[in-house]
């Protein structure tokens, strides 16, 4: 397994040079360098014996169809696109994975037919709109979408064109019945494995998320000549709310909340601000715990404000509901790790992925690796081979369960 | 002096239509509408008797000097350059009460040399450095100051030179011995008065002011995947403090505090913020007790920075002593405030004026009158003319009891 972690990360590293810019790994959706990336796995999924298609929302798609198995597949990916400025493991290293498993399997002489997917889109950095390979495959993809056009002023259905995919044909890339499950392996992007000292775990969930903002409008005042009971400090009424978002959200278990973009009117060192629009960010996995901080937190806001003599604006931006990962396939990720010798660990994803996509239509369970420092979306993403090598003794278990289950 | 308050508000309306844009009043130092307000007040002192002059620094200064009066002169004054989209009574206001002074003074046959100064610039914005005029007055105008450009690119002494000034002359812009003392009328610019319900106060001192800037370094991190006790946030630690800035500053008398400025990076709503740079801005009357406040304040920011993990960086911008006003000629303002039948009302000025200039060099005394809303540095800025004829009534007193004193 060590070769096959060494392997996996070397395949990472390289495909890493397959970029838009020189020196800095920026690989958006349908840009030239996915060609690079699609010559060169498709040419390791052929020599692994599977039959390769690339599909019209550019999904590469490798099929490993062993004799012996029957109609029902497993499906394992994740995506090859890359924020800008980006690490070479985030997506990259799921898709790695993938194809280390169908070697796994192949060695173990499994009857299951197992597709890889290496997802076109995830980041919704070229069109401002996630999840567009996976929104494909789980047939959820709006023709809607087409229209939306890139920062060259690049529709997006002329980009699929260009690229060599026909769009009219993006019904097709949905899976059909014969997917039993998916399983996404990614890394934590999130510190939580480093500090309790682990390799891996089973995510139970993808959090819920709601984003809003909120304005605290006061009066601007010269800071010199307005006494302090004479003010409307619309900053120093969001200042005490801040602090009140952390306190709650430090006491609500698994819950985060930050507050991460401030815009401040008029931002004058000599001005007491008139006027502050915050972001307020909430995630949790269960649903109510999620929404009742955030109306809790509303509410304290429209009380810090009345009493301060301001009045408060609220807009929501977004309220996504958790997506639970499948029980049964989660469980077999525990029995995995517990088989492979390591400490059974679960825990929600706070970011999304495609495995949330792929949920709404078929059994989905993700594992998550370490990422050193929590460290993401930057030149500095890492991974320990030990961990990857973990990845794979937890992989092996796991679909050895799975074969025997889909049997 | 229904009819003095009357005309000395006329008189701001109409010079508040010379601007350098149309519809808002912009007047900078020694731009073309200068011009036409230095030819208003001098048709308007000429027809008062005084002999007129422009200094090299641009200040237009009329003198009266009727038979009998010694050779020791009152200087009254105020500014007549503005913000962009300014109100038409701030510094101009001022200046027309002074000349509604030498007119009183006349009626009363006072016999008080007056010297009436149209300050040439005191909000500093056409060269980023204030109180031009009253330095030249008070013989302290750096001279390293003429190589300043403006936002067009033209330096001080061209500014000067197209003007018709002699920059070379400035040194002879200074008062000179005969100076017994400097008054300067003023709107409050700010919401004391009205909050008391009272016209006018005397100025006790100008404020000592201490600018700094605190940058909070933590570290950014994913919002949805780094849990609440394992976060840097620079932007929950600046809340903190900015909580602690407001509460520190309602407990100490006659202090303000404000943080005014906030900037945070990376500013988006889904980052824990890594970085945020906040503005403090604190002003008192006693030198130290604004030190010790600034001292506890940046003493807290240190603790919070440091229990959450972070740094603080700290960078000293100003550090301006208070300026207390003359005693005895205050006293000449209150006890004329009383015979005018007026509550007496002293007052510290949050906001800098050229009579904390004059006073390094001459007795100065300042009388305040009532802003409506405090609103100043705007268009919104107003006068009620009960205020205006409450202040010339407390000059007309002022005018006599300075008059038998000097004699």
């Amino acid at each position: 397994m060590k070769d096959r972690a060494r392997r996996a990360i070397a395949e990472c590293l390289h495909i890493a040079t397959m970029s838009e810019e020189p020196c800095r790994i920026t690989r958006r959706f349908l840009t030239p360098p996915v060609h690079q990336v699609h010559a060169h796995l498709r040419a390791r999924m052929e020599s692994l014996g599977m039959s390769v298609q690339v599909d019209a929302a550019g999904n590469l798609r490798g099929l490993w169809q062993p004799t012996g198995a029957g109609g029902k597949r497993l499906l394992i990916g994740s995506h090859i696109d890359t924020v800008p400025n980006a690490g070479a493991f985030d997506g990259l290293l799921g898709v790695a994975l993938a194809l280390e498993c169908v070697d796994i399997a192949q060695e173990l002489a499994l009857p299951l037919a197992i597709e890889v997917i290496a997802f076109s889109e995830e980041e919704g950095v070229r069109y401002g709109s996630p999840f567009l390979g996976s929104r494909a495959v789980a047939g959820r993809f709006d023709t809607a979408l087409l229209a939306l056009t890139d920062s060259d002023g690049i529709p997006m259905e002329a980009a699929m064109r260009n690229f060599g995919l026909d769009p009219d044909k993006l019904t097709e890339a949905a899976m059909n019945t014969n997917a039993a499950a998916f399983l996404e392996i990614h890394i934590e992007q999130g510190p939580v494995l480093e500090a309790e000292g682990l390799h891996v775990a089973a995510v139970s969930a993808i959090a819920g998320q709601t984003r809003l903002t909120l304005t605290f409008r006061g009066q601007a005042n010269h800071a010199g000549t307005t006494p302090m009971h004479l003010r409307h400090d619309a900053l120093a009424a969001a200042a005490e709310w801040i602090t009140v978002v952390e306190a709650l959200a430090r006491k609500a278990d698994g819950l985060v909340a930050t507050v991460g973009r401030v815009s401040v009117e008029p931002n004058a060192g000599n001005v007491v601000p008139g006027l502050v629009q915050v972001s307020l960010d909430v995630r949790h996995s269960h649903d109510e715990a999620r929404s009742s901080v955030v109306e809790e937190l509303v509410t304290r806001a429209s009380t810090i404000a009345t009493s301060r003599g301001l009045t408060l604006e609220r807009i929501d931006r977004l309220d996504q509901p958790a997506v639970p990962m499948d029980e049964r396939l989660t469980s077999f990720l525990t029995d995995a790790m517990e088989a492979a010798g390591f400490p059974v660990k679960t825990m929600p994803s706070g970011a999304g992925h495609d495995a949330m996509v792929m949920a709404a239509r078929v059994p989905t369970a993700m594992l998550f690796l370490r990422s050193l420092a929590g460290i993401s979306h930057h030149p500095a993403e890492s991974v320990l081979e030990e961990d990857v090598e973990a990845a794979l003794k937890v992989s092996r278990e796991f679909l050895l369960r799975f074969a025997s289950d889909v049997r």
